[in-house]
């Protein structure tokens, strides 16, 4: 797809070198924002006000909604109070005020000068909510209905208050602002008897979310019913606005980008890794690295207390990274799998018992094999074919002892840790791969040094 | 949300027991599809049936497609033909066709037996397509207006057809099966004049996906435009379809799921971790956990051609698991950032020279920041603290300079083997920490044992 765009670009700036304006125009609206959008990031940013200038007023609003917020300050810098105005007024409420969230100080004040009063009173009523809350990412723009209105009145009343609303599609039935019920556009249609009252098609559960409810509740939920939209409501049960099913979705990736971040031991960016400076990704990745550097000073210290059994049998430092890095993948593989869980919804804290037990049976089976295969791989490959005659059937022992021992601890520190942390109430994605990965390392080390000393050193 | 419907499980199962089923009836009507099916999967399997009978017919459906196939198998198997074909008529065809893909033969038989003729083919024309494609999650309901149909006209099909369709609110305007353009409900109830044709307000821009389009695409279009529903043509540019946006939501979070599990190095799986045994979890983990103990040998062989050395400097040993374990991390935040970037798809192939010369300069920031924070911690911890003499300031120069070089290394190759997978066709995801990992341990030894020969064991 961005492949496409790319050549199309060039197609685009080709008329506008040959200042084919009536062509572009034509070319253009045939286009949809978000391919617009797309196209202007890859432009030569000089280019992109003359060509957004050429789009019909909604294009041009459903375009700059889409663009990053670089290009979208360029273009504001070169708008004539004018200009901006028609925009912002074609923004949805919600889009206005993420673009406020996201300009510098000097820009937010000519943007909300030249929106209207009562756009600006609603952006502002967004931008009080927390981040990263249903508030933040509602729009206060919706259909709502009177439960004495008639099915013909409603869609009446949808005709004609519908053009500035992002989704007409489930209206609210409402009295004093608290909800009644929903009634989907569906339903209005199919329902043949014009006449019917709107109270007797509505459905009465209703489905909401507060305010303050996480967005990522929020889309899971939109996710889970298959919603168009939730409503929203304050703290006294009153309506005040809805989130659509499309800035859910956007909530989905991004929260899952988060979290992918955070299980590589990365602080979240909300920048794509292009618009990164290598600033911006070193100070997101630095934290985790030094803070598992200097945690890995106790792996050191283990090893240096066994420094001198280690000098007499130097062979087995050999097995130490196959033995670390087994234990740190069995390890991840049941973190990463309980987070994903815990994130979805489908593990609970209480099913940590079930968890664990799971993972016990999994470790032995992983343990088995692995160690099996392990002492083929140690007296097969590496005494009888490398011909390394240090290696005895006791230290393959020792080595595949140690392996099953540490996929057992790993897999049960695996699934303990990010359960332990969600019931403290940290972020379960911390506890992945880099963090289990240190404390196995250690663990395995014990292990390792502590069935050598018993078979190969016996007293 | 999981606890409050285990609490009303409990609620359900006295009414149950108390056999009051006019007040479950009653409750259940108020509860939605979704809930209800969370309940259910809670609750002891004997009790279903008899509550699901209780279910008027479209709550019943809908609870029925949100049900796990354990326990769809298990009402089925307990349905007269009539209960089984009063289901079946009210399931949408897409949720039919994957339920046909779920159930074990004998139960599908029974299932298209009880299908009318007309439903039975769509069915069998979904199930044709490859799994992961348009074709295999579109439904074939959708809604199709004539260019020539007027405004009132239109609204008057939609009313008459529209009760079966997944989605009313985007409609299809075709000619022989071809489409000539789509038309939104929104745009039909705003425009004022009944009697404007379909064809004037219809937009010619359709953006479709064929039959065979990867349904991973098909979900980031839909989230990319925030369309409700995108159509599905056949080779013949034929309207066979549409995708709805629910669908989607579904996908984008199960290839996510796929992508985080393979990037954990484990083979995707598609049942939730509940429902997996310890031999499904073993089976989906143990090849990646066998290929890496294996390739592991490398680094072993490594160790052994330094053993002499070793074994004259046994203090080097103490640091292998800080070094290797700082490179797999620094190694894995750039390949799992790389490897989320172009599932998102906002990085391309052709980006790769900028990719490399970003992470170099990140790696020179981390690494230097590292081996500085390193070479303080070696000193003064290590050495004066810990009182180890056998550490000199060669012994961390040694050390640091391989943490900086190791780090450097790492982000290369973290950033560049993602890259080159998706270029020679395979699945990016599987180029992540664990792979990383295992390559980079090689190479850090590798720079290590260098390193160390030079400074410590000049010739």
């Amino acid at each position: 797809m961005a492949e496409h765009s790319v050549n199309f670009g060039k197609t685009i700036s080709k008329l506008l070198e040959e200042k084919k304006y009536q062509t572009l125009k034509d070319v253009l609206i045939t286009m949809n924002g978000a391919d617009i959008a797309a196209m202007f990031e890859d432009l030569d940013e000089d280019r992109t006000p003359l060509l957004f200038r050429l789009l019909p007023k909604e294009l041009a609003a459903e375009t700059f909604t889409e663009l990053g917020p670089e290009l979208q300050e360029h273009l504001i810098s070169g708008f004539s109070d004018r200009e901006l105005r028609e925009v912002v007024s074609e923004l949805y409420v919600d889009d206005a005020a993420d673009l406020v969230e996201e300009m510098p100080a000097g820009v937010v004040k000519r943007i909300l000068a030249q929106a209207d009063p009562e756009m600006r009173k609603e952006i502002n009523e967004i931008l009080r909510y927390p981040e990263n809350s249903a508030g933040s990412i509602m729009t206060t723009e919706y259909v709502s209905l009177r439960p004495s209105m008639t099915v013909a009145e409603a869609i009446t009343r949808i005709r004609r208050t519908g053009v500035d609303k992002e989704t007409i599609y489930t209206c609210y039935v409402t009295e004093e602002r608290k909800i009644l019920g929903t009634v989907s556009v569906k339903d209005l249609l199919l329902t043949i008897d014009d006449d019917t009252p709107v109270s007797e098609i509505m459905d009465e559960n209703v489905i909401f979310v507060t305010t303050l409810t996480d967005q990522e509740e929020v889309a899971q939920m939109l996710s889970k019913y298959n919603f168009l939209a939730l409503p929203v409501v304050d703290n006294d049960q009153r309506m005040v606005g809805i989130v659509t099913f499309d800035d859910a979705m956007d909530v989905l990736v991004e929260e899952t980008t988060e979290d992918i971040e955070k299980m590589a031991g990365m602080l979240p960016s909300e920048k794509t890794y292009l618009r990164s400076s290598p600033f911006d990704l070193f100070k997101h990745r630095i934290p985790w690295l030094m803070l598992l550097m200097v945690s890995a000073t106790f792996t050191g210290m283990i090893i240096t207390g066994f420094e001198n059994k280690l000098a007499a049998q130097v062979v087995l430092t050999a097995f130490i990274p196959m033995l670390m890095d087994t234990g740190g993948n069995s390890g991840s593989q049941a973190s990463v799998t309980v987070i994903r869980a815990l994130s979805l919804g489908e593990l609970e804290l209480n099913d940590l018992p079930g968890v664990v037990w799971k993972e016990i049976q999994t470790a032995v089976l992983c343990g088995v094999a692995l160690a099996s295969l392990c002492f083929c791989k140690i007296m097969l490959f590496d005494r009888m074919l490398l011909g390394n005659s240090s290696i005895t059937v006791m230290t393959a022992a020792t080595v595949c002892f140690t392996m099953a021992l540490t996929v057992l601890i790993a897999k049960m520190v695996g699934c303990i840790l990010p359960m332990l942390a969600k019931r403290i109430g940290f972020d379960p994605a911390v506890m992945a791969s880099p963090f289990i990965t240190t404390i196995v390392d250690a663990l395995s080390l014990l292990v390792y040094f502590a069935i050598a000393s018993a078979l190969l050193f016996p007293k």
